[in-house]
């Protein structure tokens, strides 16, 4: 890790056991600690204006270097000012290195496969070089290269006030033996990374390394070592953590530890409510996910309802005539001013309201989870805060029945 | 008309030719004339709460009888306590009677038709009888049956301020001898809503009567006769206005000067810029159309440029690089926040903050227009208000080239 901290500054301000609460200081201001990061992978929060997204209380959104690569192209954004002046978000911004959307057309949907979920091998034509990888616009078709260089420099030219190292971000699937020899090329690319970037990186802007090396352990120490050893200003933990929830937090509760424990620690991609208090719980800072945008896409609200799994579906039939709230308690304006009747009458109906009303809705969730899981550590209180949330009884919402 | 004004009060405070501002009184609040009146058809505006709709100025909405009935049914929306509360609107609301979409099953696109653009003869499985309509359900082909009673009944349920009557919408392809017999049924059809609604209806609910003849003005004489003589709050001008605009103006001219000039009279349907001026000169005063949100979801924004017919395509090549807001001075949170080469961007990539963003701004735009016109009117300035604004140079924007 580097130790000045002209691009970051990070200060844990309490601990509750591993959890800590803390300020992540970028130079877009300041990310208190633990914070969900919403995605603005296109530029855009889905459905909202930035302007909203800073209301609901989130300071850091994450762009996507693979998407905002594709469409509409880093020098459209450099020529706007950068991808804060694009898209008028004032606060921090962190952007994926693109590896994780680059390698899932190699590996047939790593979304899926860091998970455990895919079936593997339907991998579209990617060509995974040491220089770098080939592949194709998802828009049109045209042959596009990332390369470590290349992910950093359209970082740079988006402006983020965090860039992530470009890196192979392994699937489920993959043997030992290839996420090992992943893992190491990951390494290499990591220095290709800071070399470029120490030559003509922004000089505000921060680098995180990402922890691979799959669920096994020792490789995952490697990297840890690896990572924690270069020149960076925080680090994420990338790849599959296992096939199912059980897997995941034993590869947390074993990498974790792992990393220095100044430094800020981002956990990509993971974002359900029980997750994200489990990595909280192991002293992991911030976490980016689909879920609450996506789970309003198709009709789902979160909900503390761990009966379901903390969400209520509600393009199922059986909500007319409900006249709560989507859930009792909640602050934000579709709790406030609409049932679930109404809301579920919307999203049956494939409104757009009803997305945006669920965004809202979600958002506002997660927003509230970190904010009172920020909240509890500070009372040294958050392994009983924890425990209230997962008996579907947390402190900004009323227990709600499915 | 009727004489009392337990239901509906209508005032008019100034008047500049025959254009006319005032105020409709209903009992969900004040409607300051002219008006737009943005749509609501199935409960909602597209992507916006209702609580944002107020929030833009508008002090009225059209819900659509039609829709509603189909789905979600007026019985869940009268358990809910009527569309005001399903929807969370609490200013004034007016419904449209069906007519217009059951016909537009039957003539093939009614919508299309009644501008003149239709080819005709594309009917659905509509069978028009004395009695009433049979239609199918357009979400699962279940059989459906709407008449007058039956359309009156669902606008008690749904609750609205004003009810319009159930009508035959009849279309520009329809000749002169089929527009004749439709427009003496629509007559005894008006009978039968005014029967239904004193014996049923609720007790503030205004009705509104729909003057009917096609596109000839001995038509469109007796159809204001018969309406004028009945018991009614207010009346609409429906039906086919010609197949261009020039006889749409011909047909309008004729048509207002028909109608008592102390009852409000709402123009069902249109709603382009200029067309919008054309009729609140001719001493209309409310108005529904779907362009603002249509257009905004096919990436279209109103915009003072008269030689692209007050609109921009956003989705069209050429925005790149353009820092200029879609409307220089424009008031709404799209052109506050954000460029042409921001938005097109998103449109172009069919994100939904596009669309949001757009429908914010279209409608501010018809507001900003109906507010200037009320105080034009006011100031006895409706005439040279009207020239800037057909000249591209509105007094709320800068004339911008497209």
């Amino acid at each position: 890790m580097r130790s000045d901290s002209s691009r970051l500054r990070f200060e844990v301000k309490a601990q509750d056991g591993t959890a800590r609460t803390g300020t992540m200081q970028t130079a877009h201001g300041p990310v208190q600690t633990p914070a969900f990061i919403p995605l603005a992978s296109k530029g855009t929060v889905r459905s909202l204006d930035s302007a909203e997204v800073a209301g609901l209380g989130f300071e850091m959104v994450l762009g996507n270097t693979y998407h905002l690569f594709v469409s509409p192209g880093p020098e459209r954004i450099a020529a706007a000012g950068g991808l804060h002046r694009f898209m008028g978000w004032e606060r921090a911004l962190i952007t994926d290195s693109g590896g994780f959307q680059v390698f899932s057309l190699a590996h047939g949907g790593v979304a899926q496969e860091v998970k455990g979920r895919g079936r593997g091998g339907r991998g579209a034509a990617v060509l995974i070089e040491e220089e770098g990888v080939n592949f194709r616009s998802y828009k049109d078709g045209t042959p596009l290269f990332i390369s470590p260089e290349v992910s950093m420099d359209v970082q740079a030219k988006l402006g983020s006030d965090i860039a992530l190292v470009f890196d192979e971000c392994t699937p489920f699937h993959a043997d030992r033996d290839y996420t090992a020899r992943s893992t190491e090329r990951t390494h290499r690319w990591l220095d290709r990374c800071l070399r470029w970037h120490r030559d003509n990186g922004p000089r505000r802007q921060a680098v995180f390394g990402i922890v691979q090396g799959g669920v096994h352990e020792d490789l995952r120490r490697e990297s840890a070592q690896a990572v924690s050893e270069a020149p960076l200003d925080g680090l994420a933990i990338g790849g599959t953590l296992g096939r199912d929830k059980a897997e995941m937090r034993e590869v947390l509760s074993f990498t974790a530890p792992l990393l220095p424990a100044g430094a800020p620690k981002h956990l990509l991609g993971i974002g359900e409510v029980d997750d994200l208090l489990a990595a909280i719980a192991l002293g992991l800072d911030i976490f980016d996910c689909a879920v609450p945008t996506r789970f309003a896409r198709h009709g789902v609200a979160l909900a503390p309802s761990p009966d379901t799994r903390f969400r209520i579906d509600l393009r199922k039939a059986g909500w007319e005539g409900d006249r709560s709230p989507l859930v009792e308690g909640c602050p934000c304006p579709a709790c406030q001013r609409h049932d679930r009747d109404y809301i579920s009458y919307l999203a049956r109906a494939e409104e757009l309201t009803a997305i945006r009303l669920l965004c809202l809705h979600n958002l506002t969730y997660m927003q509230e989870l970190t904010a009172h899981a920020r909240l509890a550590i500070a009372a040294g209180a958050f392994d009983s805060f924890s425990s209230e949330v997962i008996a579907g009884d947390p402190p900004w919402a009323t227990s709600c029945s499915s």
